[in-house]
């Protein structure tokens, strides 16, 4: 099923939470299970260059139901599917995009984190996936 | 000033509530001064074909500074810049995006929502707007 | 013989002198014979929407060695060749575009203007051009 | 606080002043905060190929607040993020664009310069930047 605009903000708010609590101001954007935008949330210093990356890791997340660092094992260099990555439009391929799913595993949307360090990114998203599945 | 992430929330809640009042779910999208994106937030029951002008009307609104149905002036059959909606990768010109300024006309961003009638999604902007001003 | 930086220059300084003699801060882009960009400026005041219209028109006038509004007779309603704005990535059909050319009629390159109405556009784009002749 | 056109025009002048005095006709593209084209200048004898790659640059150090080299940390083989030169339409991650801050560290705008060797952009950048902080 897919994610309803009470759940996309929970994630949101959870998000902004823990990025706050951080220190990393951030983009952050969710999508429904077709890859579509459904929220989204610039807080106040994250730079501009991050929107896009935001909305990228949600939907590399959303297209293949695998978090985004995950497609780098298929696209890097050596890897199975070099070049994967300039399908779709372009995929972004480092951490901070996670699939959501329901509890039976169904595709529900994803989130995409962007602004911080990439480890940064990564902790907000799955923090905000708890407030998601829990 | 560019308009900061809690006045985005108070536009998107506003927006959400008279949406939520007149039974018409709509998008919600608030872009910078620059034209960036801000907040989104896609309401339960709106259709997917209504993101992108939601996104549209505040483009619009945000780079030329007047409301999305005023641009129809200009590029209207007979007007004075037929084409004008071609520009810019494409305008929206009918009613829904609104520019936002701060009290001494600076520009602060712009709010396009789309998803309800015409009227309604300009009943709706509208009603945000005073969130904002106020 | 192509536009030089001394050349476009002066048409850039011989635009903003006009533009701020009327009150109409503008955008003003000058191309070379070829389509590529040689100089652009930005006025304060002018709005975002108009740096997309300012360089679509100069790219007009360069491409069809005509007025940008010249090519709206082409493509009209009811004109001999409808669709041809869709061309060329998107061509710019009202005035403010005109093509410069050396006294033996060769061209050079092109001037757009775009941030007033369509009327003082083409008027400063007019005055540039004397200086470009003279 | 954007940069105003009267700033864009020093910025133009001490980069084609350092640039003649090297021999290294390049080209000068000089963008507002939110990445918007604020003035342009290709000097005579640059190839039109850096057209491209100095807006690039200039749009890379707007939109991550850094200069287009720093870039290259984060996505280089085996950095942290690779494959982020491929977002938001393309960034250049090479020396010659670098971002344009007020004395109180907020994003004004970013310059970019390319025509020269990289070495050759970046000391041309860096002494714009001279004239425009000084």
């Amino acid at each position: 099923m897919n994610i309803t605009a009470q759940q996309a903000r929970l994630l949101v708010e959870a998000a902004e939470s823990k990025a706050a609590e951080i220190g990393a101001p951030v983009n952050i954007a969710v999508l429904d299970a077709g890859g579509h935008l459904k929220a989204f949330s610039r807080m106040d210093g994250a730079v501009l260059g991050a929107i896009d990356i935001a909305l990228g890791k949600a939907k590399t997340a959303a297209l293949f139901e695998i978090t985004s660092e995950s497609i780098w094992d298929f696209c890097k260099p050596g890897g199975p599917a070099e070049g994967l990555q300039s399908t779709n439009g372009g995929l972004v391929t480092f951490g901070g995009g996670i699939p959501l799913k329901t509890r039976d595993g169904q595709m529900s949307g994803a989130i995409g984190i962007s602004g911080g360090t990439v480890s940064q990114d990564f902790e907000i998203a799955k923090k905000a996936l708890d407030a998601f599945v829990s």
